[in-house]
Parts: structure tokens; C-alpha cells; sequence
């Protein structure tokens, strides 16, 4: 199995509820390191999963759609804990959508898992990876 | 799939046996930083596998009892080389039953997998991952 | 001239006032790794400059008045732009004032000057250093 | 599932083929930090999968047929693109012999799979796993 | 003393003339990780040395004429050996200059160092720093 | 000013004497990654300050005499607490002496300066820098 991988950051504030999150159901933010893993079974001609420029801007326009936000305040987000691995699963999500729409290239189609990390400090991170359809 | 994963560190002094081992015969010792990964294929409610709160301090627990030790000393590890794999299990095995016991919570229950991973340097490391019964 | 140093993270929301800033000015949030490095020419007869242990204690005590809050809404700050390098003074001034109330032990008072770093992301950081009066 | 990796590092340069690569068409250059991870259900009675030590110093060899080389001088490397993705598993490859051939040890046939990660840049890398026949 | 500082990359080949280099006297390659730090006793009135967007961007300028380049065969460079160090001191006269030009805005002419690290490895990097006249 | 920094690591047992030291009175050990940086005003002829081989190399010569080691049994070492700060201290005065007996080559002459860093882990790290006699 192949896989090749990309990082970028978006820093956004949000804030939790559930006395579960303690001090952290204040308004607050953070900055998470973004890394998109693309995994397949085979290689283009090329010798590439997917290029390493188009992926990391597809990744780019994914988080610029976040960057400098707060998520409570986005409609589609207000709703919900946005915690690290609901972002993971956000970005999942969004950065399929780019590579069903052809965003990546027509080498993209033969990507067969993701798996999204957010690094939120040194000392944690969350992921979310699955199959795409 | 889901994680969430935590780092912690420990400082602990040991011998190996065995020729394989070379000058690691010699008593020495380490920095380990341990990184536990947590993963489910559901969030709970709030959003999260594990608050990474709670994940962070039942690490430092399984990681109190062994900082600032020699290992070859402690009666439970003495007649073990407690190489840099056997310790990833062992940690693994003490964070499982800590979740089991309930100290991470009612939604650690959903915890369906574990990583431990011990980088002894920044060049090498090691890893144990298993199912949770 | 000796220099020991340790890390810590804080997590904040915060706007910047200015076009200069760009998206910037909206509500957004970082997390910023702190790196707080304390300088000597002599060490202790203890071998140390300060005790790590205790160093990482003041560090955590000044990151906590900032920690899961929207600086905007602090008092002390909402004046500012809280930008990197403002925070990094503002820490700077806070571990200066906790040295001089000697909160660090007897043999803190041989330190002659700080450095604050922090780590906005991957890819950008500020920092304040000075001497201590 | 245990594992333990290493990592070493190699110089090269090279060009790619094809439109999809824009710049990177011309004579450019690389530093690969390598990672290689050997993953096995048991551990040896000595404590270890492989001593990290010989670890080292075979995936040294491998590097070092590749250390200061222009890749599209090598024969065996000239007609392809010699992409991260195509070095992470050339690398395996030849990873996966050494093993076979002893050089890891008697231990070392209880190795299952291995992975390997080249890392390009802070921001991207790629990899190659696999299973040992 | 405040300071501020960006990091992109650059992946280049290049070759060394002279004894010493040994094996990298051949043709060879790597990716410089670079960071710029900027230094002022003062910050502008909006709270920053330089905005770190346009010290991203500056950087990134000053890098584009380099990245996927032979440095070899690049006319002003043909006659130096490009090591880190030499290369180190090239970038920090580039930025100097584009600082000199007004590139990064106004506030910039408080900047009065400048350091400029390459990172080569993950084990071996060299800087330049001085004063800008 | 010039700088090239070279990355090694050593691990060590060791034990502290002092109440200050709390716990970390009993043997324990720890892995230190050393960076010693060597700066010069100006470059040799070939376009470095040393060869960064040979200033591995010579790095690795000094931490052989450690590595592996209880430093509480080294005689030279028995009488003295081997903080982070006297280690690097130590490491630096052992550096000094090989480029004084010229193992780094005949343009180490125009090192004015080291400094050597060592990280006992991700959070916590100790320096010493001073002129060369």
C-alpha cells in the first residue's frame, strides 16, 4: 500500500458545552497542524498517488474556508462540539468531496482511504480515516 | 475510524541481557516520550472517543510509577529486558486496564483499539497496538 | 553562559485591530507552544540554573491566567493587539515577576536574562528576550 | 502487533517526466528523512522484533548506494520517475532483501511487514507497506 | 530584544569542489528547510516587527528563484561552492534586500538583524546572522 | 557570524544529590539530544566553518565515552551532580579540546565560538555557550 501525505494549519476559535470540557466550554481557540494522507494500492504512470502541489491546495482551500473563524459562529458548525476529531471528520469529508469533484487530478480516482490528523499541540492530536466511496 | 492520542515522557534508568545487546548490557538509560493513541469507530455524544484531559492524566499515572526509576529493580520487571518494545506493552497493557477500571470515563467503553508508541530518540522507537477485550 | 529552558502550550482566542491584518481582524484563536529559557553565567553548587521542575510549575501558573480564554475579553488586554511577539512580552514581564517574588527558589536570582519564544505553528513564531533588573 | 523503527537520511537529486511535475521537471535535489518500521505479532526472548542497532545499519547500507547520487544516472533507476512514492517502496525493496538475506539477524524472520516513509519537506511525505513473503 | 520568524523550503542540486567534500563532490541534492528570523529593540504600533504574512511571502520570493534549481548551473552561483552555510548568508542578503526595498511594509525599517537558519537534515543545519546597515 | 550545528544523542543512568531533586535523587536515567553548533566570523575557502562529517564525527567520538554509561561510576563524573546544564558544559569543553587538537581539520582555527544544546525530552532542554580560548 502506498501513501503520500501533505501539512498545512488553520487556526480558528470555537468554544464546547458539556461540563465534561471544564474551562475549555469558554470561548478559546487553537491552531491545528493538518495532515491529509491519500493511500492506494497502485501508482499512476507518473509514479505519483496523487501530485503533492495539487494536494496540499486542495488541502489550502479546505482550511481557508476555516482559517481566522469562529466556528460557532459558521451555521453548518454552530450545532455542534467542534472538537479535534470532528474537525478530523470534517476535513475528511471535505477533502473527498475535492477528489470526487476532480480537484486532484484524474490520477486521484484510484485513492482508495484518507485519514485526516490534527495536531491541536505537542502533546495531542486526533485523526479521523476511512474508505472513500 | 477514529483516535485521539496524548504524549507524556519518562526518565528511567536500565541494563539489557543478552550479547545482541552489546554496550546496552551496561547499565544506562532513557528518555522515553510515549505517545497513546485511543480509537473507536464512534464519537460520543459530545464529540469526543476520550477527553484528551482525562487521557493525559491516566497516562501520567501509568508513567508515575515508572519515572525516575531503575527499572532493573523493580520487582515486577527485574527478570525482563525491558527493551523499548516490551515497554510499549507494558504501558499498553496498564492504560487497557485503567480504561477498564473507568478512569477515562463512561465513553472510553467505545475505545475499540490502542497504540503505544516509545521514541527513545530521535531516531529510533518502538510500538505495541492491540484490541481492547 | 549556561541556559535551561522548558515548553508549555496555551490555548486563546483573540482579534486583531488593523488592516494590516487582513482575515486576521475577524475572532479566530491560536495555540501557541511557549518556550521559556532562563540564562546564567554560574550554576547553583546544585548543578542547576533553576530547577526544571519548578521552571515548568511558573511556566504553567503564567499560562493559566490565558489559557482557554478570549483575550479580547480580558481586562488587562483588550487594548492591545495580542499579537505573537505582544504575548511573548507579556509572558516574559509575568515568569520576570515570579522570579523576582522567588517563586523559582533561592537560586534563581542568578539568572540574567529570560527568553520567551512562542510557536504560533509549524511555520511561524515570535519572541522577547531582555535582562532582568 | 509490535514494531520498532529507525530512521536515517540520504542527499539526492534528480528531475521527473511529465507536465503534471511543472518545475520539478528540471535537475532538482532532495533530502529524504527515511523512516523503517518492522512490524511483528511476536517478540524474540531477547525482549526486541530486531536490535535497533542493526536496524540502523542495514537500512545505512541500502542509503548509501543512493547518498550523493544524481538518481537519473543510475541504470536501474533511469527510466522511471523516481518520486517519493517510487523511493519509498525501492527503498522497501531493498529493505525486505537484507532481511531475507540474515543481516537482521535469526530473530528478524519473524518480522511480518514493514514501512517505510520518505519525508520530502516538513509538509510532505510518502510511504510504502507491505508484507514479507 | 523582540524577534519574529518564518519558515518555508527549498529542494535544490548542487555539487562541491574540493577534497574535503568527499562524496558529495558528485552531483546530489537537498531540501533546505529555512527560517528567517527578524529582530527590533521596538514593535510598531499595531504590535508587530513584521506582518508574518508578508515575511511568509517575502521568503517565499527569495526562495522561488532557487527551488527546483542546479544551483550549479546557475550563472552567479557557478562559481561557489554552494555549501549550507554559503547559502545561508545568499538568502539573508536576498531578504535584506527586498526589507531595504520595501517589501514587507513600512514597519520593517525597525528590523535591525536578521538570522537565517538552513536546516539540511534532521541532524545537521547552518545560519547567518548580522546586522542590516 | 556564521553557524553549522551538528545532532548526535547519548543515554545515560544517573542519580542527583539534593533534596531540590525530589525523585529524581533515585538512579534513573535519560536520552540527550546534543546539538553542538560551531560559529566563525568568516568561512574557509571552501564555503564552511567545518565539515559537518567531521563534526559529527567528532561529536560522536565524545558522547562515545558516555554512551551506555552510569555516570554516577565514572570517576571524573562521581563527585559531581550531572545536571543538563554541567553535561553540557561538559560536552562543550570536551568538543573544544578536539577542535584544539585539530581533529575537525585546519579551518576549525576560525571557531569563535560553540554552543552545545541538550534536550532531555520535548518539553525540557539545557545549554552552554562560551568563546573558544
Amino acid at each position: 500500500m502506498y501513501s503520500v501525505g501533505v501539512r498545512g494549519h488553520v487556526m480558528i476559535a470555537h468554544s464546547f458545552r458539556g461540563e465534561l470540557f471544564g474551562p475549555a466550554q469558554r470561548l478559546h481557540g487553537a491552531t491545528y497542524l493538518v495532515d491529509v494522507e491519500f493511500r492506494s494500492a497502485t501508482l499512476a504512470e507518473s509514479g505519483v498517488i496523487v501530485d503533492i502541489g495539487r494536494a496540499t491546495a486542495a488541502l489550502e482551500r479546505v482550511l481557508e474556508a476555516l482559517h481566522y473563524r469562529n466556528l460557532d459562529e459558521l451555521p453548518e458548525l454552530a450545532r455542534h462540539n467542534t472538537t479535534t476529531e470532528f474537525l478530523a471528520r470534517l476535513i475528511f469529508d471535505r477533502v473527498a468531496a475535492r477528489i470526487a469533484a476532480g480537484e486532484l487530478g484524474p490520477g486521484a480516482e484510484q485513492v482508495r482511504t484518507l485519514k485526516v490528523t490534527l495536531h491541536e499541540s505537542h502533546v495531542a492530536w486526533a485523526a479521523y480515516e476511512g474508505e472513500l466511496s
